[in-house]
């Protein structure tokens, strides 16, 4: 099958067309034609080489919601014309203790996850393409039911932004009745705010720009603390039973290490470049944690779809076309983001001639293989 | 009761004899004639203000060993003549839902726990004065048992050193069969590698110092990796299920992160004053958890002396005199120490009267009251 993308051959922050040609779907798998795909920090960092581990040619995406076009022998789960999602993973072992409970982005197989792009998280030279594209082929098990309440465009950021703030709040066990924070009122931001609430917590939202306290208190934050306000910080001192720090670059944790209650967790969600040098004492003194919380499981991904379908809670989000990205990561890059941007995949398909025509042919991506089902 | 001591009034890594006069013992306290201290480094970091929190005058002790000497009205859990010991507190509100789970040195009352020495850990102005002295008066809750089979001696360095390495294992649930590092063979790491082999973990002893790898193997830890070694960094990686981090001084985590299993806990114990920069992406993508963790309640004080007695593990301690302080705390700053210095408090009693004449007189401490037993 022939697939149109936008990607890049070497380290950019600019996406040209790409095309390639896929094997048709196999026994166990799902072929999605792509509606929508959310924007994500990680998307641009990737493509730009950030982490120093992009394989290339990078094609970015990991917030695909599509209709299935087809399905391979054995699916049982899908049917033609089903809306669906896919969120960061399209692959993982199946059988070790991670994968067992749910966990397949802890996978410790030989290649531990795989990425729905970038490859493997433990890279072995292959590669996988993501959703800046009219189609992808996934299996089974890491495909996902949209639920009806929730519209195709909006579910999309759900399947990253929504699983990686859910997933530390279940592991970590927020309680109903405790005080959660959220570092960073952006696309994660907005949504750990949301399912916070949902999840029976009071919620604080904590922000370094002091005109998103708004925002923040619309999303249904009960408190906003702005980080440059000493007197807020000072009141807030020891308030919090958890913490999702959802800023993408590095930043003191010191002023929020004083927000900690004793015995609490910060759950880093989107720093991977650098903690600053900061004063332990607190962790000491207080016995706080200082985790990292990568993503989501596939069965905590679905369920943050029902609990969103059910309290209502929906991103906030801004349609773009594929050709808008470039303007896209750059408001990004400047934090002039106050919902997630969401591609809408017709204006790629709809131009599919015309870009196809000086699109880089590219080899196909790698696909595991398929084992039986669960 | 006259009072015999070793402190100092003011910001130095050196002490001399300051003598003062204390209440007689009340309802529910223990006057406890102190035979042993153990000297540990943090009783040098708070001498010399190294964390500024030091409220002076500035007597150090907390791995206090005795005979009790008298007990106030109602005291019905010692007798006079009885060996018993006094680790980092010696106070706390006693009704908070900390102190009532027995981890007292995570008292959220208006005072926090009151440490040994330097007063309630949330500063108040008051001030204790610790084990460098010839007696100290106790609450009876604050008070512990010395099992026979350990000599008074010996007992002393399980009362900081002990606890606070066994405390992180128990709240972690360091699990039989799983792998526990050591980060750090002095004072702490030296009792860490002998509590993990009693609880069934197999142990990995981490130091940076190659003479110490004979000593850590002789402790009963499985396998020593030097930390220059960089062949055993790789064989290490992503072995271990816990590390106790005992160094207490600033130094690199990187090199600690990445020998972690996923889902692994670090928990820091030593370093209260600098973490340095790291990149915290292990964290993120394999959830590890960096914590802290402080000394240790009552309940495992009492528990790690019983574990001590029953299995033989022992400190490595090498007594000395009052006035060897100040070589040993140079030797302990020198990283010099393969075991715990341990003051035979005979050496400041035989002297009483010629250190007496030339004693400072000071204020003598603060004792909190006494409220009435759980």
């Amino acid at each position: 099958m022939q697939t149109l993308a936008y990607g890049t051959l070497e380290q950019s922050a600019t996406l040209s067309p790409v095309r390639f040609t896929r094997e048709p779907v196999r026994a166990g798998e799902v072929e999605i034609d792509i509606l929508f795909c959310g924007v994500c920090h990680s998307d641009l960092h990737q493509a730009r080489d950030d982490w120093g581990n992009t394989v290339f040619p990078c094609i970015p995406g990991h917030e695909i919601v599509g209709t299935v076009s087809r399905v391979g022998e054995g699916v049982s789960k899908f049917a033609e014309g089903e809306t669906v999602g896919v969120d960061c993973m399209v692959n993982s072992c199946q059988t070790c203790e991670a994968c067992q409970r749910g966990e397949e982005q802890y996978c410790s197989g030989p290649k531990s996850c795989t990425l729905t792009y970038n490859g493997p998280k433990k890279p072995d030279g292959t590669n996988t393409y993501g959703g800046y594209a009219t189609s992808i082929i996934v299996r089974e098990e890491f495909v996902l039911k949209i639920p009806d309440a929730i519209s195709p465009a909006e579910a999309a950021p759900i399947l990253c932004a929504g699983v990686t703030t859910y997933s530390p709040m279940k592991h970590w066990n927020l309680k109903q009745g405790q005080s959660l924070g959220v570092a960073g009122i952006g696309g994660l931001g907005h949504m750990a705010v949301q399912i916070g609430k949902a999840l029976g917590a009071g919620v604080t939202a904590l922000t370094t720009s002091p005109d998103k306290a708004g925002l923040a208190r619309e999303l249904g934050a009960d408190t906003v603390i702005v980080m440059t306000d000493e007197g807020a910080l000072e009141d807030g001192a020891q308030s919090l039973d958890m913490l999702i720090d959802t800023i993408p670059y590095a930043h003191d944790i010191s002023p929020y290490l004083k927000l900690m209650k004793p015995g609490g967790v910060i759950a880093l969600v989107g720093n991977f470049i650098e903690m600053p040098a900061f004063v332990p004492a607190d962790l000491v003194f207080h016995r706080l944690t200082l985790a990292g919380s990568l993503i989501g499981g596939i069965a905590h991904t679905a369920e943050v779809l029902e609990l969103c379908a059910e309290h209502g809670i929906r991103p906030q989000i801004e349609l773009i076309d594929i050709d808008g990205l470039g303007k896209a990561w750059a408001r990004m890059e400047s934090e002039d983001v106050r919902f997630r941007h969401v591609i809408d995949m017709s204006s790629l398909k709809s131009r599919r001639e015309e870009l196809g025509r000086d699109a880089e042919e590219i080899a196909p991506p790698t696909r595991g293989e398929v084992t039986g089902r669960r």
